[in-house]
């Protein structure tokens, strides 16, 4: 028998409309609700409150490959549990996240000011009527496809993904692919390399903006 | 970058038959069945009994601005455990709530008494037998998609959503339609507000009521 | 407004095929495993096993009605856990409930014959290899709609309804409707009435039998 | 009323194209990614980490027929944590798990000459970026439904049934039918028998090895 020769088709098998992909290009930084996002949407109560929460290993290594393209993945929650500052401290996004608060838009731009960010640069994925203030404000405004029909109607990109299965994972391939890293970090995960630190972009000063 | 013009469409993007929205008019209080209804009807069973339930957040924010609109929703469940208890704390909901009944006909009956309201003024969200009695009394009677087939053939509406994913949610955006409530509680969420204390709206006299 | 006319519809609505009606008619057991049947099938694995195990409400009602009906149903598992023992104890079936033994048959032949029934007398609901010999003796063979493809093709009823969401019941209502007490049950439930004891019907000689 | 004849049909209901059946063919052993292909790919993190892991009956059942017919399978998982200890224990998988590396190749290609064994002998199963070298190497990639677009763009055979419910019965079942031991399990099965080992079939030195 023949070895077999390890030549694998690169080419990446994603397809983004153009107009979502030149709003993905300026941004810096993605902003993400946890329950109905990062989560299915239950919540999972036993005695004490909040048990368990339910994540998504795709995400997870979406997140990671978010990270070392140069985009910052920062949760903005407006529930606060154990298990989630658990999951937050494993994906290494402890530092900025801002929980508990039910009114999220305060935290949002605090943040972005503390990040020397404008809201031009910011994606937001959300799932009900707290994440509008922000999903309003963003460049690129994303939701899973069981949200509020108020959200649904007011994004401009829904996942194929359901959420806690890899929506947010979309939401970052559509990063990636928008800023130019993601044909290299998929060739580097086929040959089995750790992916490498990705030279940020610059940013985008796209016409489309406001359209 | 030219700054961007928060001028949001504020436009409700739901939909629901005018018969159902003139049922759901009256409505002073919505009584929920909670396993198959605010849980996916699945019992999470452990050595001590149900250790834990799933419950919706999409549902929760609901519930929470169907109470502002001054709509009282009251759990009337057969069971009764620790994590449901911990649950309606949460939502605050656990003044009036009917629990651990198999039989849910005297339990309600006591309740509307009390409350000083009639089965005219009740809508029923229930998937089982155990919620028959209630659903057939009711002026408006709902159930989530899977449901058992002869609760599916006897109410007014049966939500898109699933049961413990934003069914009951579908009910409050109902009640809130129908009570001319929703536009003004989704402006101010757009506008990262604080939802207001809706004054209640008279009581319908609607000619429709025996239809 | 006037008074509610509590005059509700009790047609039962649901459709069985004459065939598998007749099959049930005989039955006085309903044999059931319980992962992929009375659960969804995945194992919630802790640290010490399986910790929690997912039941359906919708069954749990379903058991009830049928053991009001005359019917026994007995748990036959490959498996054994804390939690199905604490399940089996809150529905009543502890007494007859065959667990831990990977060859189903004779378990399931002792049984038999400790109740003095036979095959002809019993439903089998199953979903993997291990229920295949049982489902292959039964008078009426059923399993859900995610079970094994050579399970699938050896049954007389495949259910609508998921495991661990209602399949159960499913198979419940089929043998209630072939027994004639599931009309006078669902009178009772639209009453609020609890379901009394339905005299056990005269065992079925069906000439089908053998078609 | 008479015996019933137990003359049960036994040929298998399973489909498999050629093609996959003649590269399943020379499968000695196979390579299983765990979160979202033993599980549903969601993970479940209460305050100390991975409190419990979701895994499924079927793929239970199909991985102990499938060492019962000669071909190994071994978890090679970029995580670790007690419940997925406890699931290999109880399944006898332990003793050649590769847990806990985020590059998979290196220990991957370890266990290959600790067993004599080369790629073109190993079938893959994974649904990520980290499986993508292995599913590269191997004779027989596969993936479930839910898996990375660019996963689902490299693999021989993607299964019917889902992450944690099945899928990976399916390429158990793959393997069994073309290595010609299927039908003797399933005869063994409907019998009620324990499966007796198989003989390993020869290694194939299939022609299409290159295609």
């Amino acid at each position: 028998m023949t070895p077999i020769p390890v030549t694998c088709d690169t080419r990446p098998r994603l397809n983004f409309d153009a107009e979502v992909l030149l709003r993905a290009q300026a941004v810096r930084v993605l902003l993400l609700d946890v329950d109905g996002v990062l989560t299915p949407g239950d919540l999972l109560v036993g005695e004490g409150g909040e048990v368990i929460k339910r994540f998504s290993t795709l995400d997870g290594h979406g997140l990671k490959l978010l990270a070392a393209s140069g985009v910052l993945p920062v949760v903005v929650s407006g529930r606060d549990s154990p298990p989630l500052r658990e999951r937050l401290r494993e994906l290494g996004l402890e530092a900025h996240a801002v929980l508990g608060k039910s009114r999220k838009l305060p935290g949002a731009e605090d943040l972005l000011r503390e990040l020397g960010l404008r809201w031009e640069q910011a994606a937001v994925m959300g799932d009900d009527w707290p994440d509008l203030p922000l999903l309003a404000r963003a460049q690129c405004a994303a939701c899973p496809p069981v949200a509020h029909p108020d959200v649904l109607a007011r994004v401009h990109y829904r996942t194929t993904a359901a959420a806690g299965f890899g929506a947010v994972r979309e939401v970052c391939d559509l990063l990636l692919v928008a800023q130019g890293a993601y044909r290299r970090l998929l060739e580097q995960a086929i040959a089995g390399e750790e992916e490498s630190q990705v030279k940020p972009t610059l940013l985008s000063t796209s016409p489309l903006r406001g359209s």
